[in-house]
């Protein structure tokens, strides 16, 4: 079973709706109840060290779910995340970071996403996110 | 007791280490546990409906527990968020969002910070966030 | 505004479909948007040390928070707990331990309910939890 | 690589310390960075609708967590649990409760493990837990 939107219709859906999300990050993959973004670092995604920042993770992590919720429902452009929980495991080193999001979980009003996110060509994660996000009922 | 940094010493810190931090937000209170920083939303901190995004808030609620730490310990470089966990409560809907973090446990490897976040204006809170973060040990 | 649900309403109706809860903790307050609970314990409440044990301080803030959401929802059988997530910050010594709920959000598929756990006579809380319940849709 | 404690060391660490989880589960395996365990339900492990109850899950989620980590560190008495949250994905239905905890992080002073829970003999997870365990310093 394919994904309800194509990688072209994500990044152009992307493009048009979030600038700060559109100009850093690409989708990769769009599967059956699978994400892949990915985001080549630029000197603001940095921290001390040369690592790749802790909101960088955070925010590729909620936009890969928002697109593995997406594989399942199409778009669905008043989606929001209601919760995001995210561990650090060990630096991010790298050029790029990639964050790969499967959907666990789709109810009628909550879907609950598993993120991996690691630095491009990293064996280990670099970090690891549950995202919950609350559908809008249709009224 | 007053903060181990002063406000002046903790933008000095940002600017100097965070390019993206710097250029976006800025710490607006040092005080004893308690760090209140604030960000003036510009086109990429917005999303559809031209609220302020989710990543937005998670990066001024990480960045404002960093500085709640720092009240207590100085400048400790090294320390590392090791869990963010932030619950989306309603659209923060406003021209700058507000991050007010208090620690509510100080150890020695772990600090627990606890932080509202809210719209500049609003009454009720956007999100709330709980932060930990990882003290270098002394070896 | 009072509570929906009366502090004896509210812990008939846990000895009524609660056997693990009812037999171990009492609801102390119903107020409006905050519920008090508390449990006095007993050596399978224990960790060693003698401390109020981590699994024992989530079961009764996941009690407090299904009564906050009730002081303003009355009786919600039906409602679950989507998630939970819990910082514990100190030992928990003491003869009995208190939650004190708080709902901090209330919408039509979603609350977030934020409670303080202590020991009975403590000034600092042992723990802190955030916790999300999903309110059954009328369909 | 095996564990460093066996089933059966672990099984009577278990008994002689925690009177609460030893009379109610069981760990199965404990194998490298893993390790499984098993509560058959009683009638105080459910909840309203004879479904095995979250506050139950909570506990051998953070029990087998705890076990996972001594795959790796042997018996670490001290070692507490700093952090646990869960997703409640669906209702968990069936005689007994597994709860399979994968560490994925071990640091100097904190383990992050990820443990899945199912109903036994069900074929989705009931709930997904991350729990992060202080490790002792020695001095």
């Amino acid at each position: 079973m394919p994904s309800e939107v194509s990688v072209d219709e994500a990044n152009a859906y992307l493009i048009a709706n979030f600038e700060a999300v559109s100009t850093r990050s690409n989708v990769d993959i769009m599967a059956d109840s699978r994400a892949v973004m990915s985001l080549v670092a630029r000197p603001e995604h940095l921290r001390p060290g040369g690592y790749i920042s802790g909101p960088t993770q955070m925010s590729i992590a909620d936009s890969a779910a928002y697109m593995a919720v997406m594989t399942k429902l199409g778009i669905v452009p008043m989606a929001v995340t209601s919760n995001l929980s995210i561990n650090f495991l060990r630096p991010c080193i790298g050029d790029a970071v990639i964050a790969d999001a499967r959907l666990i979980k789709l109810g009628r009003s909550l879907a609950v996403v598993e993120v991996d996110i690691k630095a491009r060509g990293a064996d280990k994660s670099a970090s690891h996110a549950m995202v919950t996000y609350a559908i809008p009922q249709e009224s």
